[in-house]
């Protein structure tokens, strides 16, 4: 099957139409149709060759939602003409011990998206019917493409450190960070938005935050100390975390959802009171399906503005101005 | 009451001995009449004059064993003749929510044994009978009193992070690793120990780690990714966290039970299968507690050298050459 999609015929080169031949369904393939394909941080990593090794064209995009066309052999036909999302991971074993235990993100053979594979920026794709998610019908397309990557890697987290009434801090209130607030608001936490712009105020309290902070405003991050469970870090740089665990309580996480590109640094004795630092990347396939119920259940929604999939280059430019409130979702 | 202790004049001096005239019993005061007291290298901290203002005369000691003989007005009188410990803390609010929910070494007023208070290193102790702990028969002195500090310090941690049949690395066997390794061989994990000498091989294996590495030996270090689900950190140095952090499996804790001088730091992409660093200081009271059953059941022993008191200053020097397997304790 030919599919028509927008690919970077080098690394760092605009997009421009690109035409493949995908592989045959095989046993597990769906076909599915794409409707929506969000626009993602990753996607620009994808695009300037930040992550190693990747043959070009790359044709990123992985926050697809479209309707499944047709099955390969051993699937169950009932799939066909359902809405689905397809995330960041493609594939995996489904073997290993982190397969069997629903952490199929942990597989040391999980296959990616659009690494090394083409994406959703794209008419269809070809992909495993096993890491294809049903979206519940009280979420619109554009509105919970974003929930794929951007959802998932936000909701995983919350879900292993966070409990209703605790403090929720969240570090950048962009792509991740929005759906951050409204998932820890929903969760029952009280939420704090750290931001270093005063312009995301509002917008913070709309989604749910009971607090903001500056973090440029020393004296706003030190009456802050000790008062925080959880912080979501969304934030891909490298700034003094030392403010950040000072406000951590005892027992608390600051957990990074981005990665700084460089060494992070911090005194250990800030973290003696059982505090922790940690990471985490995206979730396996059932927190997947928990986190677009929990959506449906508590209308969260990215907040979205909608291009057509021509506008690519667009939606990518603006991207890196992170001129986007917060998440483009390209439409067929 | 007049005391008989051993104290530095000023920091960094030798110990000379030493008299005060005590606190009264008070309320919930207990009189402990010390058989022994362990030398942990946080005495050194004190005697250093590392950790701020205090105020000499210093009587370190804070792993200390004793028998009561005499209590507060408001304490049960069944607690006279009994055997008991004290460890680093000596008192807390008993009020706030880390008091209230068995975190009391997490009280923001906790109150430490022997810093800007006199310790163990003495014939006696006034302290509050409330962090007064009884020793199991099981228990010999000499083997008990280091449980009271270097003891809780890594139970603490395994409790928190390990389960039967995990994988869990000790990082240094000194006086904290030789107990951790002893804790986590019982709490039915498989216990790999790090050290830089191979001398402690034997000595590691005796305690009951089946897997010795020399963490000098790149290809041992290589030889072991992706296959501990906690480290506990003993080694109060700055070393290169990334074979350690690549030694974690996916949802793995490091933690820190030793602060390093100088600021730890490592690249983030290192955690993103969930790992995370962690930092733990002691425990509360139960926690110390179950923490003294733990060893009678299984036989879990400080490995020490004794000698007496008149000897501290020799104890103190050795220790500073790590010239003691694996623990000084000092013997009235």
């Amino acid at each position: 099957m030919q599919i028509q999609a927008y690919a970077a015929p080098e690394v760092k080169a605009p997009l421009e139409p690109f035409t493949y031949e995908a592989d045959p369904l095989g046993d597990f393939g769906a076909e599915i149709e794409i409707s929506h394909c969000g626009v993602c941080h990753s996607d620009l990593h994808i695009l300037d060759g930040d992550w190693g090794q990747q043959n070009p064209p790359l044709v990123p995009g992985h926050e697809i939602i479209g309707v499944v066309k047709s099955v390969g052999s051993q699937v169950d036909e009932a799939l066909i003409g359902q809405r689905v999302g397809v995330g960041w991971q493609r594939s995996s074993c489904l073997s290993c011990e982190w397969c069997m235990t629903g952490h199929e993100e942990l597989c040391a053979r999980s296959v990616q998206t659009c690494v090394d594979n083409y994406g959703g920026f794209a008419q269809r794709i070809i992909t495993d019917s096993r890491f294809v998610h049903p979206i519940p019908d009280a979420l619109s397309s554009d509105n919970a493409a974003p929930l794929l990557c951007a959802g998932i890697t936000v909701y995983s987290p919350l879900i292993r450190y966070a409990k209703p009434n605790m403090r929720v801090g969240v570090i950048g209130i962009g792509g991740l960070g929005h759906l951050a607030v409204q998932f820890a608001k929903a969760m029952g936490c009280e939420v704090t938005a750290f931001s270093t712009r005063d312009s995301k105020k509002d917008e913070a309290q709309q989604l749910g935050a009971s607090h903001f902070v500056n973090s440029k405003d020393d004296t706003a991050m030190r009456s802050i100390r000790r008062s925080l469970d959880v912080i979501i870090n969304t934030a891909p740089a490298n700034f003094n975390l030392h403010p950040y665990l000072r406000a951590l309580r005892p027992n608390g996480t600051m957990c990074f959802v981005a990665n700084p590109p460089e060494k992070v640094s911090f005194y250990m004795n800030y973290l003696f009171d059982n505090q922790s630092i940690a990471g985490s990347s995206i979730g396996g396939r059932q927190m997947m399906r928990d986190m677009l119920d929990f959506s449906a259940h508590h209308n969260i929604k990215a907040w979205t503005e909608v291009l057509p999939f021509d506008s690519v280059n667009t939606a990518i430019d603006r991207l890196r101005e992170n001129d986007v409130r917060y998440r483009f979702v390209l439409e067929n």
